[in-house]
């Protein structure tokens, strides 16, 4: 009774716009000051504007390359410029594949050509368009014409694999069938290849999100028998961007592009495929029975293979350079203008992109708009504000890569965070980012409310949280990959948030043509709430960011969370050990053998090495390190500090997470300098954190794990480092 | 290395028949002779038995009541006599219905009428066969006929309602449509009249034994389409048998039988249905989307309802008398007659039942055969042998219960034990039964070879057990309900097992009318390995038991596992109230509807009373005097003792476990008397242990749960008093 209380109390405050609590950056005054701006933003946010772009921007198909993807750009470009921004569109021309033949027939035991089409759908208005559709496919799957028996793989994973062996199936030559999920998709056919197959399928089964999650498109929001998802299947875990120039801007239109030169294209032809085609596949299928967790949702019993199910997959792709559009917007900062604030959307979709990226582009544009407003009014951003839209986001993140690229230097020089967001829908605060952030972003959330609930977004999710039997306290979640911040957080070092609501508004259009303004207007944020919330969100964080009388980035919630994942690498070091010890036992005792159905093939594995014990001292040392100096960094007050002085505290702040960035990078991806986390090597957009290390453990591979404790204690010591010598100049 | 040695060593060991190791209740002297005796006993057991005795016997429908089933009894009591038994049959007269009309029809949104039909199957002999076939439906269901919107309920378990009142659907007045699975059948329907419903239908989803599990019958062993499971839905946790005659006998065939008198019989009408069947309805319901953990294997959106899908449901019995006939066979004593050793499997089918009952059966009749054998060479047992073959199993345990009621006191007086099988096929032993028992059960499955991996049958479990992340070591199930030991154990206090084998030949032919001969042979054990290792266990158990110098019940057995139950009740009392704060804490905060999406029906749970702390103490001291029981009797060497001490030593152990009954039984179930286990009252067969305590706790009845763990102390102090006179005595 008394919490019920506590929260009624807090939603009256807010609404009444009392600033009772202190907001890190700020002074008390300072604080006060930005509430009532706040305020007044919010208040200037128009629901229509929503509703407005979205029709207008998922018209037509917009992905990078199309006439489309200009046609937003300009709009989202002219904008700007009305608003009052500073606004340019920065032309970038990467490779970009799109496909000339696709197919794919089953021609034994019985013929069957697959349909790879989404048909239109009553009350979908966009989804009968044709003209300048992106068909299902995957970009950056190699070209290749192959006929082979086909094998079902479950996810596509190397533990996958392992149990195929067990079950002695080789995939070797075979074209492998697997399912969405587990991972990022890219991270199939790469894992195919290394095995050995020919080819690759990928699926969306109904459990995933289709038919089992709930009603299927358009009776409600989830995947139909025809509905594929489309989607990049680089190898962006060793380098996002334009395959042909990693670390370098793909500036130049008139180069001639070799996708064999692009060692992030696909070693086999890959393609997606939606339920519909898959299951005549799968029926086709005999051999073992798939293992339990192996099931879908499909009325059939999940077979193996190989065979008899033999299948022809062929596919050729159109190698072009794609002119791509990012709209780079600006507003001068009135007292600190050499320190960036950055706010970035991607503008392209796969075709109509309602939800995915335009309903997080709209709540960008609102936000931009509205401070525009503000700054039409008289108020000025003591720091610069940059506005991104961003294109060629879904092939491989090419327009952002290729102007993080472009712009490293000024990058690192200048930039004080980058907030990016993505699609937005109905639910709950969704935010993942450099841990200094993690107290800017909890004090933001705490101050605005959740439309549905009327408390504060903070409360609605420390509730989830608990109910799902978490702790309630917020915790920001690390960065992977999978939207625009992966230059700026892994490869620049500029400390990044991605953020969004979600998991209310589910469904199963991710990457399809049904993607659109009926469906997400139906299902994923009928009335804009979430848009608006977002725009809320994200427009509170650069008003704080631009407007903070010192930057609100924190040595200690960084220090946190590398003490916890530090615990993580060296629980799960010892956890290996004891598995590696129980299999082993459990083989050469002879236990898997006579546990095992001797009426099915089963191939006991090998025994594997035992795990060593890791000298962790240098991590260990250099983390209490980083927890001393940051707790000495969190006694400096820069309101009792000198205006020098403040000056150079901020400035040291500002660029010390680039501390982090080891030259040279992760082990065999350069590209990815961050020691504190990457998208996993094996699970593409998941995160790893203290990933040199961690993915040395997992893949066994100790004198590399040794070596990788060295180079994160290094960098994690440069990082304390820099901090007690700015505290030092405090003095 | 060293232990695949050792694996192979005991092989060898076994092969040469050395008796290397100690039998409990033997000399070793005598341990020699009884492994001489158990290698001539196998020696002698015929595989071509099985084959003709099955084929036979599963040739027609051989239910309750029907002219098969006596056709049945008659053929194996005139085996027993051949094979030199005193026998005979045993006749009784208990209720048992079955259908005049069954009629499920949906009468809205659409029509449709079900088949509740099992078509015959190519390949399958026996399936094609309508003469005396027992229709699809659950026996000691109630007549009615009931029209109104359906609902699915899921398990249709108390948790299951809790989760539709959180969704705001009322089922009062509804006929609720459950899926097989997670309890036994009677629960469901006993559950939905508690909630309110008018009536319930029960299928078989496709994920329990369908094709999600594997290819359907016949290109593979699962159930197909319009495959349905029979059963009995009578209210056996309260008390199995004759519903009119509960702790008497049903001796009377002219009584004239009112099922209204019946409290056993359920309070709704219930019909079991196959997935065919079951789809239309699930199709045509809407209302929420099921949660995710109730979807199941149909190609569908699992709604929950209630309606628009709307149906009738008619049941009409015929509620007569069944001559039910027991074979009963004995074979003289030779030294201790009045001690009984009895070994009983059923014999009575749903239809063709050849897995169910007849390949446990065959096993039966093969020792009883063999054992014959061995007596008309020469050798007696010195105690008494009683082989059993139940009718009446499948409506109620109607034959063995009956009987255990009729023969209670002689039965007190004389029965050792009793070792019950039913259906057995390919795989991994399976015991259940008195701790008492453990070490003999855990000594016979040592000194036998697993037919396919050809180690000790002992050693193919402890693996199984390790790979699945258990510890090796040899633990007995307790007891709950299901087949015909029930009435011996819990009524009686007579330490009894259930013994076969399975895992490895599983399917979904269970009570359908694909339980056949046809069906066995080619899935659940194709050369009836199994078959001849079920024989080889209970054979060996029958010899030892039956030659054993003194009996082998061990009291520290019980000690262990009553140890464990009561440190397992004890944490389950601080576990729930742990549980029921952090609820009522989420409650009460207003977590939980904040948690919930506003646009669901969410009403939130009021909160539970705190559970209090529990006075565990009498339990405490009764397991700790138990305990020093039990090891004073671990002390008494038999071997030690002069005649007239070692006779009264093994009358005392004979007739210990009678103390764990208590006068007036388990709360709202006298007939189930034994403290130590019981079947769930709301999981059926599922066993709890120290039931009364358990259940009171599970159900938050702390008074009476307080009052059971007074009774269960006197129990058991009882049993501990028991011991320590007989040790008194033995000096």
């Amino acid at each position: 009774m008394k919490k019920t209380l506590a929260v009624l109390l807090a939603a009256l405050c807010l609404t009444a716009q009392t600033p009772t609590r202190p907001i890190a950056g700020f002074t008390a005054d300072s604080a006060a000051r930005e509430i009532a701006l706040e305020a007044k933003f919010d208040q200037g946010l128009k629901r229509e504007n929503f509703q407005q772009w979205l029709k207008r921007l998922s018209s037509k198909p917009h992905h990078v390359g199309s006439p489309g993807s200009k046609a937003v750009a300009d709009f989202i470009a002219a904008q700007f410029r009305e608003w009052g921004y500073e606004t340019q569109i920065e032309t970038f021309y990467p490779l970009f594949p799109t496909p000339k033949t696709r197919l794919l027939e089953m021609v034994a035991p019985t013929r069957f050509t697959a349909k790879i089409e989404e048909p239109p759908v009553a009350g979908d208005e966009t989804s009968a368009i044709k003209d300048g559709n992106l068909p299902v496919y995957h970009a950056y799957s190699t070209d290749g014409d192959v006929t082979a028996d086909l094998v079902y793989v479950n996810y596509g994973l190397p533990d996958d694999y392992r149990k195929l062996r067990e079950m002695g199936i080789d995939v070797r030559g075979k074209i492998v069938l697997a399912r969405y999920g587990a991972s990022w998709r890219g991270i199939k056919p790469k894992v195919a290849a290394e095995n050995g197959a020919a080819g690759c399928l990928i699926y969306s089964d109904p459990q995933d999100d289709g038919y089992v999650q709930g009603d299927v498109y358009p009776q409600g929001p989830y995947r139909p028998a025809q509905g594929a998802q489309r989607g990049s299947v680089m190898d962006m875990p060793v380098y996002p961007g334009d395959p042909l120039t990693p670390f370098q801007a793909a500036t130049d239109p008139n180069r001639k592009p070799d996708p064999k030169q692009a060692p992030t294209v696909t070693k086999i032809p890959v393609m997606p495929i939606s339920y519909g085609d898959a299951e005549p596949l799968l029926r086709a299928l005999t051999g073992p029975v798939a293992p339990a967790s192996w099931r879908g949702g499909l009325p059939l019993t999940y077979h193996v293979g190989p065979g008899p199910a033999k299948v022809r997959l062929k596919l050729e792709f159109d190698w072009k350079l794609a002119p791509t559009y990012n709209v780079v917007a600006k507003m001068k900062g009135a007292e600190k203008p050499d320190q960036w604030v950055l706010r970035g959307n991607h503008h392209d979709g796969w075709n109509f992109g309602a939800a995915d990226p335009l309903s997080g582009m709209i709540s960008v544009m609102e936000e931009a708009r509205m401070i525009g407003e503000l700054a039409k009014g008289g108020w000025r951003p003591a720091r610069t504000l940059v506005f991104l839209a961003w294109d060629g986001e879904e092939p491989a993140l090419l327009g952002s890569t290729e102007w993080g690229e472009l712009h490293a230097k000024e990058l690192q020089e200048h930039a004080v965070a980058y907030v990016n967001s993505d699609g937005t829908s109905r639910g709950f605060l969704r935010v993942g980012g450099a841990a200094s952030l993690e107290l800017f972003t909890s004090q933001t959330a705490r101050d605005m409310l959740d439309p549905q609930t009327r408390v504060p977004v903070l409360d609605r999710l420390a509730a989830a949280r608990k109910v799902t039997g978490g702790e309630g306290e917020f915790r920001i979640a690390p960065l992977g990959s999978g939207s625009d911040y992966t230059v700026f957080q892994h490869h620049l070092g500029i400390p990044s948030l991605n953020i969004g609501f979600g998991g209310e508004g589910n469904g199963g259009s991710y990457h399809s043509n049904y993607d659109s303004y009926d469906h997400y207007v139906r299902f994923a944020d009928p009335d804009f709430q979430y848009v608006m919330a977002t725009a809320q969100l994200g427009g509170r964080m650069m008003l704080r960011l631009a407007n903070a009388d010192w930057l609100p980035l924190r040595a200690e919630g960084t220090s946190l969370a590398v003490r916890g994942w530090m615990n993580e690498v060296i629980k799960l070091t010892d956890d290996l050990r004891g598995q590696t010890r129980r299999q082993n036992e459990l083989i050469r005792s002879g236990a898997l053998r006579l546990a095992a159905d001797p009426r099915k093939t089963y191939i006991v594995p090998e025994p594997e090495a035992e795990v060593p014990f890791l000298n962790f001292a240098p991590l260990q040392n250099a983390v209490a390190r980083l927890e001393q100096a940051a707790t000495a960094a969190s006694k400096v007050d820069p309101a009792k500090l000198d205006a020098p002085r403040r000056a150079a505290w901020e400035e040291s702040l500002r660029a010390a997470e680039q501390r982090f960035l080891r030259t040279g990078g992760l082990p065999r991806r350069p590209w990815f300098r961050h020691v504190l986390q990457a998208p996993g090597f094996y699970t593409g957009y998941g995160v790893k954190t203290l990933p040199g290390i961690r993915e040395a453990i997992e893949q066994r591979l100790w004198p590399e794990a040794t070596e990788q404790i060295g180079f994160t204690a290094e960098a994690l010591t440069a990082y304390a480092e820099w901090l007690e010598k700015a505290v030092e100049r405090t003095r």
